[in-house]
């Protein structure tokens, strides 16, 4: 058995059998968790040493004394209406006072809007005695907001258990490091739990200074909650910053955005980039002087992606400056797996299984060691992609103790994951096709669109999260570019761009599309021989007669109500193409984009004729298409599900959009359920069985030699070339 | 037996069959049919005899020979990529080169647009040799269109009967009465057809000068189809006319519209209202001139409302000036019958019924009864709101003659009309409440919207068109207002506001949204008791942190996924409403809008949780909805489909939203499948039965009194007070 690689959780109450653990599953790293202490002598146990470390968090005693040094929120009040020519608006109205407080000291960046006409007002003023906002010569039924800073006055992450667990103990105040004394503070503390905690020799960030966006109500429920959003970082400060490194002024409402808070979904505005770019400078820079500052006492500074994460974005031009030995997030899919794994300018990666060692989420043996496979397969194969250095677990080891099919299915695990990155780590990985994913944000949130948070999607973007899911396994290279990108003329170096997402938004792109630049180089690009795959609403804009702007390349625009006049005849559906040669079953699109129609020229693969209501004129629910464009091709899908079956509908899409269906069969597993990946270094195929069934299937080398295995369920065979 | 009020088609082949009709079913006018001709001495069978008359059709001689006075089209090319700098179009490719020529006369007229951009180009000329337009300076991969007049080539209606039928007659050329030439030669062939029908009395015109927009395709497949459309109207005379007029320019982007023709759901735009104006004008002025003839010689001019009918909008303020004396529809509904019978400025109105008597309607005896039933029993609601003073048949009377029960079925139906209209014809029926549409055509388009034509509805309009049915028999005064109308403060008489529709078209309003001044003057509405309704996407343009912009009076808002960090709450659905209260079944929305979510304060009477896909983030489906705006109320529809049990929840949504609940009970049957009708003046109540069954009700008179009442199926019982 070999041994390493693997963080496990240690409670100073079971340090025995922690022991066991470490032994069992060859843990070579021990970390605390919520509600766990380190035993003393922790490094007796295991070789690394992880400790959580709040820099934000954690001195109360001086965040309650200084109120100046708070963080600020900017926040938007609710939509009042007015009936008179006056207008009083609580800019505080339902939101948590536990939480927010006004910062009254920060009036002059306050900014009223009529929200009926989207115009500033200038006519109001803040009254100190009834903290509330009067606005004068306003017009009777327009609705009026205020834009201001509000004081956080409780850390965001700790709202919910404390609420949950009914704590009694001071509430945590985060403070704010752009101002000199917090952060000197914040120096002087972590120097002070540096000398303390020597046993410790990994400091894991949690993480650094501000939070995601996450705001309560009045009623104890969050209100907002926003995994990217930046709007708990700002403060008048910071503004001050914007101004002297931009050469202009930043306002509430660059920030605040309509109420929409700039959040994953919008397309976002130079403003809000250029102040994306200001923090995640500060943020560098300051997180530098602390990695510094730890790695002078010889320790590992690692950074958890989540929580206080903003500004530390982990594909940020900033992020490599931060001095990082690693990063490590909590993951529940290949998706999530690839977000942490395709980090670079860290030493190593580490993620988080499911489930946690926690007694809602381990209540059975069989349940719980099925779970633990479940994800785990889901994983594998975007770990064969691109495989993180180390993978550990969270929660109660003591709980986990109690379950032995659990535990040995925890063992056999490990010693899996480490045969993997012994063989493969660090390898180059063949890949059939290189493609790049198109949205506003490119590179900067690879893995990461649609998503809600590292462990959630929403209804609306499960098909598009469940196409990156997909690809996140599939022996693919995929990168994620900007519209700046394509700009810059970078598309000849991939052999499939796909956009989509729901339109107006950032991931479909919104008004991108309307810069006749990028339509010119994504056309061009197609028409040189490229290929172009859209799911959902790609390109879409309504203008210049079009929905879909690039539905010429598409073959497929959708019906917005506004074209029905113009006759549609391509209706005729032919399932016979390389796209669908391996579906058996019907494709199931999760729902998908409706209204869809094929132009002159295109070939429907797949329709809805059942969602028809039956009314014949306009209707047309195209779910699958493909089209070719001068040298190039096009593939639409309406919708995407992940399961077996669409993954290698989709790796045919794409080889077929590239124009290399010839290399499907090279360094391939023919059977639908199971994958191969190869590694032209050191020779070898990996063979995963995602099924829970023990299956057959035909594998072919790279050089398309064949030959039949069997798989047992959930197996990774090793064939060395 | 009464006799009249009915037209009937006769055949100089079955002239003793007609006679026996006039006698059986009471006809008082007979009328000529496609493929028919009239009896000689007509005049000896009938009272009235109708002919079908053609303005701008049927002088082939003289059309043929005068191919400047032609009638136009204004057409958008295909959208051409360019990939070089220069590029050749072809301006009638896919064009039916049957249909339409180039009109080379009037190319100082054509523009050229990058479509990619929205701009004009100027660089370009056509070749009078190979027919193209030759484009320089173009941007490779940008998209260009030519906007031209091509001349037509031959009648749009009869292109479809001659391909049908193969026929090898002359193609019919229709002239343009812009061109004084035409218009004289329309004067003079129709004078010497007056004095050579003698027989004649009512002259049908079918219908004046201007076809709706009806293309055809290079592969003699209908390419457009917009019975509202006004593309054939336009010719550069028209254009000279406009600039007089209107002291501006009209361009044929005006009218092209992007390719989208300024369909019945674009949104109006200046330039183009404009130009309906001047040819509304053009169209009366025309039209009286004829009409003032037929006059002369003692006989009525009538009006089809379909085929060449564009120009003379039967509820546009130029319609009264054309001196005619009828109009007659064909209809299918009771919204359509409303279409017709709500027309005012004319002596009387006639509709068509279903089935005509054409070999693939009338194919068995039960069948064609039955569909005369079901027809009758959906038509016969609105006409107890609203009367024609004729019905009519149309097709071979000779084939009606072989099916028995059908030929007794019609016979009852004319009495039962016949007994309607004497009855109440002309006379005030009782309304609950007082009801304005509220969409960019207003009035001019009254019982119009979301039609395709007057026999069919598109799938994107089934709920919208299924609301307007229901509203068409129901005790509600109902009529059609503009956005204008609502600028000019006149919503107070009204007790509901309708508003409903896709986003971004001409009957949910778009843009018009975004004038202040309209939200202001219908929040006021709703803030001082006025009731609100919206139906599928109400209001919806998105701007300053909206889709619906009076999500605030709607209490819903739909998420676009820019929205979904924002938490919902307002989630648990209460099915207790008087809205509700007589619906046994599951509400049928026909699909309806989907990620629609309740504001706090707003009360979810239905939600389609089963729609959700096993995401709850961001999962809501409200189908109905209910919320109080200061002293008015608010109700939202996701979907509607026509039937009795959402007409009768339609009746109460909307005494509801009136605050007029206690109006309910009023000249009222309770069975939903029920409806009561009451006339003061006279004291009638007419109660129907709208279903094949026998069924039991309970009738509660004007004040409320109650009492049992059997209805056969199909009935209508009188009721005296």
């Amino acid at each position: 058995m070999s041994n390493g690689r693997v963080t496990i959780p240690t409670d100073k109450n079971f340090v025995e059998g922690t022991k066991k653990y470490i032994r069992l599953w060859g843990a070579d790293a021990v970390r605390d968790c919520d509600g766990t202490q380190l035993p003393e002598n922790a490094r007796a146990l295991a070789g690394k040493v992880y400790k959580t470390y709040f820099l934000a968090r954690g001195n109360n005693e001086w965040a309650y004394a200084h109120d100046e040094c708070l963080q600020n929120a900017a926040l938007m009040s609710d939509r009042v209406l007015a009936t008179a020519d006056r207008l009083s608006i609580d800019p505080l109205a339902h939101y948590s006072a536990e939480q927010l407080a006004l910062n009254e000291e920060s009036v002059s960046f306050w900014q009223v809007y009529d929200r009926t006409t989207g115009q500033e007002i200038i006519s109001w003023q803040f009254d100190t005695k009834t903290k509330r906002v009067e606005v004068e010569n306003t017009v009777p039924m327009h609705e009026y907001t205020v834009n201001f800073f509000a004081k956080i006055l409780w850390d965001a992450t700790q709202i919910y258990n404390y609420k949950t667990n009914g704590w009694t103990i001071t509430k945590d105040r985060d403070i704010d490091p752009v101002y000199p004394e917090a952060f000197a503070l914040m120096e002087r503390d972590l120097k002070a739990w540096l000398e303390e905690n020597k046993d410790v020799n990994v400091v894991r960030f949690t993480t650094f200074f501000y939070h995601f966006f996450n705001i309560y109500d009045d009623k104890d429920r969050v209100k907002y909650f926003d995994w990217f959003g930046y709007p708990m970082s700002a403060s008048p400060a910071m503004f001050r910053l914007f101004e002297q490194k931009f050469g202009y002024c930043i306002t509430l409402e660059d920030l605040v955005d309509e109420g929409y808070y700039n959040n994953h979904f919008r397309v976002p505005r130079k403003a809000f980039l250029d102040y994306m770019e200001l923090l995640e400078g500060f943020v560098a820079q300051c997180v530098r002087h602390f990695t510094d500052i730890v790695h002078s006492y010889k320790k590992e500074a690692m950074m958890f992606v989540g929580d206080n994460w903003i500004g530390a974005e982990i594909y940020g031009k900033h992020f490599a400056q931060m001095g990082l030995d690693a990063v490590v997030g909590s993951i529940n899919s290949g998706a999530t797996l690839r977000m942490v794994s395709d980090v670079t300018g860290v030493k190593y990666r580490e993620v988080r299984l499911l489930p946690y060692f926690f007694p809602d989420t381990l209540r059975a043996d069989a349940q719980c060691s099925k779970e633990l496979l479940d994800s785990w397969v889901i994983e594998r194969r975007a770990l064969l992609r691109r495989p993180v250095e180390r993978i550990g677990f969270g929660g109660y080891l003591s709980l986990a103790d109690k379950f032995p099919s659990f535990t040995r299915a925890v063992a056999e695990l490990c010693e899996e994951f480490r045969s993997i990155y012994e063989k493969i780590g660090g390898q180059q990985v063949y890949s059939q096709a290189r493609v790049a994913v198109l949205n506003a944000w490119g590179q900067k949130r690879t893995w990461m669109p649609y998503m809600v948070l590292q462990d959630a999607c929403y209804q609306h973007t499960t098909f598009y999260l469940g196409l990156l899911e997909s690809l996140a396994g599939m022996d693919i290279d995929v990168e994620f570019i900007s519209f700046d990108d394509v700009r810059k003329g970078n598309l000849a170096q991939y052999d499939v761009v796909i956009n989509g997402g729901d339109a107006d938004t950032a991931f479909s792109g919104g008004g991108a599309w309307l810069d006749a630049e990028v339509q010119e180089k994504v056309r061009s690009f197609v028409n040189e021989g490229g290929g172009f795959i859209g799911i959902g609403e790609p390109t879409a804009v309504l203008a210049n007669g079009r929905f879909f702007q690039l539905a010429d390349v598409l073959g497929v625009d959708e019906e917005k109500s506004l074209s029905m006049s113009r006759y549609k005849y391509n209706r005729d559906v032919c399932r016979e193409h390389f796209i669908l040669s391996d579906c058996e079953a019907a494709v199931d699109y999760n729902g998908g984009v409706q209204n869809v129609y094929a132009l002159e020229g295109a070939a429907v693969l797949d329709e809805r004729t059942e969602d028809r209501l039956g009314v014949d004129i306009g209707a047309f629910h195209v779910k699958l298409a493909v089209n070719t464009y001068g040298k190039g091709r096009a593939v639409y899908l309406a919708g995407f599900k992940h399961n077996a079956q669409n993954t290698r509908m989709l790796l045919r899409a794409l080889l077929w959009a590239a124009g290399k269906e010839n290399e499907l069969h090279k360094a391939f597993s023919q059977n639908p359920v199971t994958e191969c990946s190869y590694y032209p270094e050191c020779g070898l195929y990996a063979l995963v069985n995602n099924s829970a069934e023990r299956v057959e299937t035909v594998f072919c080398d790279i050089n398309g030699k064949k030959s039949c295995i069997s798989l047992q369920p959930y197996e990774l065979k090793w064939i060395q070339a």
